[in-house]
């Protein structure tokens, strides 16, 4: 691998994509991206008595799928990379701790699910592992429980807010096969434009979205045009607008081939779901369910997927700060 | 680098760890270790009007000392690798927001400092970087307000409880320098022994520090007595003593070069710190304070430290969860 540019790495020889599996709540269920998933639950619990036990469930049976779709022995898989949105990421450590798997945890909020594939990507061309597994869980109920309102108290939702993706995305990737591959990663840098409305997630990750997908495209020397889809994870209606109105200011024109998972995960008027989805397992299952496969089939060659995430939590809210936003992206193409 | 055993990677070329920089409170700085330590705090708000925007301040403050003692401009520092044990890592994000670094946001709880540098090591190694940082923070009033009980209620400590400390430790890795080096890592899985008592840390992660010892030495072939001193992070007075015993009965004889910096941190009679230190920075401050300059010194040239990681938060605790605890390790000569 090498570096060009300030923030990017291209790989001499691309990783290999091996599976992908992806697991989603009711909701999910009834949007139009329902018939890509491996598997639409009928309920929020799953059978377990909290949300967060649930939401263990949805991560590690999605981890289940996706290596038993790889093929590969789950000891012959040398590291794991996940990391979700619960306090302390309890819902991969607990989800995954049976997995007998080498663990590394990562947190970029929603931006993880892109962040585990640029770690796993790296120690795979570098050489320290054959096959990787990069994980990724959120879940409506218990995100809304931390981070804003408990849900029994029926707080009113704001035009601005998005709904978080309750699933899980999980990906094998390998030093061979047939792709589609991770040519190159651009993990990004925390940005911080002191927006501080914790129910406007669009517009505190959009500057970070616009300052990974630039330093993407100074650093390889691409247009916008070379990919056949930019993907954001979950800026929502708002944020989606947000970058293509910053991306144009910048000299980028965006417009005809940039989509954001947050909008395609719902029916906006008829879920009521307001500016989109979000959570770390919007970006992760719609990439693992509707992406992947897109690209096996060749119906998109080139896509640029950024993970947006937004670094605060419910304590630095009530002390008045800004939200820090943060976007990595992976080049993948087959 | 190549991968050895079942989860070592050993490096061609080891990497230089240029510098590191620790600040710690004014518990760490009435302790035994204090006079290694960059600075030493006088109170644990540090001028700022909350723990959590103090525990920011340190690791920012912490993270400029380390890219000025290691004399490299920091836009030619490629990454950073930075966690903390505050919801959501707010610490590391918040403090080093206007940093202008690629960000890789990681969570080990305890092990964070040692998951950072396998991680950075091997961006380095893989050719993805030149020069990474890594960092870490805890801070004893956030930690127990978070994860325990507000210190206003003054709740009485059972003996086997620790003592989070307050500080920061960051470290410069690079690519070519004059040592100490990082020779392998052996990043570990996650270990459930069902331990439930978050008074009792070190029982909790003991179990995942001997996986992680084992399979080091049986990877790389090496005996305890390979190394001059092998260290853990914050198993404390009851968790060392449960690996000495655990290491035993597997055939493992660590009494005579094994300590703990939880152990090391406090003098536990003057301090009243009842089991030791705890905590991301207890091993982040030693290391960077302590044994790199006994390393720079050559009164050690071999040493292994092992990070212990508790991978709980306060939701699990109250929902009947036991305690999942990790481990990670990185051999460093000179």
């Amino acid at each position: 691998m090498k570096r060009v540019g300030k923030q990017t790495i291209l790989f001499d020889k691309p990783v290999n994509i091996m599976a992908t599996a992806s697991i989603v709540g009711p909701k999910e269920a009834d949007g139009p991206m329902a018939k890509y998933f491996d598997q639409c639950l009928d309920d929020e619990f799953w059978g377990e008595k909290s949300w967060e036990k649930a939401e263990s469930k949805i991560i590690k049976e999605t981890v289940n799928m996706a290596i038993s779709k790889s093929g590969i022995p789950s000891e012959q898989i040398d590291f794991c990379f996940a990391g979700d949105l619960l306090n302390q990421c309890i819902s991969s450590s607990f989800g995954l701790r049976e997995l007998n798997i080498p663990f590394f945890g990562v947190f970029g909020a929603c931006s993880t699910f892109v962040e585990g594939m640029c770690l796993g990507s790296v120690f795979i061309e570098g050489g320290g592992a054959q096959n990787v597994l990069c994980a990724t869980s959120s879940h409506f109920c218990s995100a809304e429980k931390q981070f804003r309102f408990p849900l029994e108290l029926g707080n009113q939702r704001p035009p601005s807010s998005q709904w978080t993706v309750t699933g899980s995305g999980a990906t094998v990737l390998t030093k061979d096969g047939e792709g589609p591959y991770i040519t190159c990663i651009t993990p990004g840098k925390i940005n911080d434009m002191g927006i501080k409305d914790a129910n406007n997630m669009g517009a505190a990750m959009a500057p970070a979205a616009l300052d990974t997908l630039i330093a993407h495209l100074v650093d390889t020397g691409r247009k916008p045009s070379y990919y056949d889809a930019i993907i954001t994870g979950d800026l929502g209606y708002i944020g989606k607008d947000i970058l293509i109105d910053l991306a144009q200011k910048r000299g980028y024109n965006i417009k005809s081939n940039y989509n954001d998972c947050g909008v395609m995960m719902f029916d906006k008027d008829a879920q009521d779901t307001h500016s989109g989805g979000s959570g770390c397992a919007c970006i992760g299952t719609i990439f693992s369910g509707y992406f992947y496969r897109m690209l096996k089939e060749k119906k998109y060659k080139r896509i640029l997927l950024i993970a947006t995430g937004a670094l605060m939590n419910s304590t630095s809210s009530q002390q008045g700060e800004s939200i820090p936003g943060i976007a990595h992206a992976v080049a993948i193409e087959i």
